[in-house]
């Protein structure tokens, strides 16, 4: 049985004019590697109507799952609940359950809930919310599109938040092996062992380190006795290195 | 007048199953920017022939570059030029010139070049090389894709072999005020200036750092004069943070 599939969609122009790096991929793509949801596919746009109703479109209907970042705060370039509800056509407002969360939120620590701040209540019609328990203005789910803050802290609390309602399949196992030559020269022999092990996927990630070339080997897939074969079959290639 | 856009297409597994963080992205990002070239859009596929051949073609057809990294080497997930080829229906095979590089490179080394090294030297029909000072294997442009190595290295040296091909626009210029001060209350004051200055970006970007609120706000564009009046304007709008 395969795993759940599953896109990224990174909503905002930070990454994109290389202000920053990002992390939430990183963290991302790590947590459904064990959750067992196969991520095949990361988009990152601008902070552009068009673009992210284009984006949320094809890739809701491509996979199981699409996870978007970013664009959910209170400010003028916070558009992406607006942009979710044009894109599956549906009706958005401030909702009660959200707004509640938000006023006491800010009653408790006598800061105005301001027009802006009630932004962050808008959320789409038939949407399910995510906990929010480091600022509290929550995500929401709509269909198969979980939508997140981008801010780091609280991306990672949301996704502790969403991942828990769905249903993961087998975790992603993997080992490497370090293989101190050439890729000219593991390639041979590392395709016999990929035709070997179709179930498996074997990657080989080329470095160079002070002069000497050598590539990490990573061979991945949901059954780990199958992994521990074919290292075992590696290791015997490259005996030096094992 | 609009600089040329550009998206980019990372290749590869390694981002996707949470084993690498991103750096070409981050680097190619910043490069565009000081070049005047406008970054649209990222996209991060697996090593899956038909994903990669959709994402070029869509690509492609949608911005004014392309940019891609990884799968170029000699291994067995190294399926990129293949790729390239299939996506605009042209021929690929080894080539006389990049072959000649990469034979005169590892005679001069005297390490075996075998079938797999001569691999990086197929090259779809029409396409112009980028040069390789790192490690000799040649990237390639072909129409408006530019092809790109995914070691970090290489891919270094490969963007600024192939930058000065490219006629950029005005470099994006930014400046940014960090305001100590919770985004809901930013919200409205920052919502009219980006309605005064509709030619530049203005982009909140929210922190919480030790129980702090702020944001950080990046104000680009390409008029310096136009981005000093939008952060003198918002400098008077939070007087105590300038």
């Amino acid at each position: 049985m395969s795993n759940p599939s599953a896109a990224m969609l990174v909503i905002g122009d930070e990454i994109l004019s290389g202000r920053t790096r990002d992390s939430n991929m990183y963290y991302l793509a790590g947590e459904l590697s064990h959750h067992g949801v196969d991520l095949k596919e990361v988009r990152v746009v601008s902070d552009d109507a068009a673009a992210i109703v284009a984006a949320v479109l094809s890739l809701s209907s491509a996979f199981d799952h699409v996870f978007t970042s970013g664009g959910i705060g209170p400010t003028h370039d916070d558009i992406t609940a607006d942009c979710i509800a044009e894109a599956f056509g549906v009706p958005i407002g401030v909702r009660g359950d959200a707004r509640a969360l938000l006023a006491a939120h800010y009653d408790a620590q006598s800061i105005p809930f301001n027009e802006a701040r009630q932004r962050m209540a808008r959320i789409p019609e038939g949407a399910t919310l995510i906990d929010n328990p480091v600022s509290v203005a929550p995500g929401f789910t709509l269909r198969n599109v979980h939508v997140m803050a981008g801010v780091p802290q609280v991306f990672r609390a949301m996704v502790s938040s969403v991942l828990p309602t769905i249903t993961g399949g087998a975790p992603l196992l993997s080992q490497s092996l370090r293989i101190d030559r050439g890729e000219g020269e593991i390639a041979g022999p590392l395709a016999h062992l990929a035709s070997d092990f179709p179930d498996l996927t074997i990657g080989s990630y080329p470095f160079q380190r002070n002069g000497v070339y050598g590539a990490n080997i990573v061979i991945r897939g949901q059954e780990g006795s199958r992994i521990d074969a074919a290292v075992l079959r590696l290791a015997k290639l490259f005996p030096e290195e094992s």
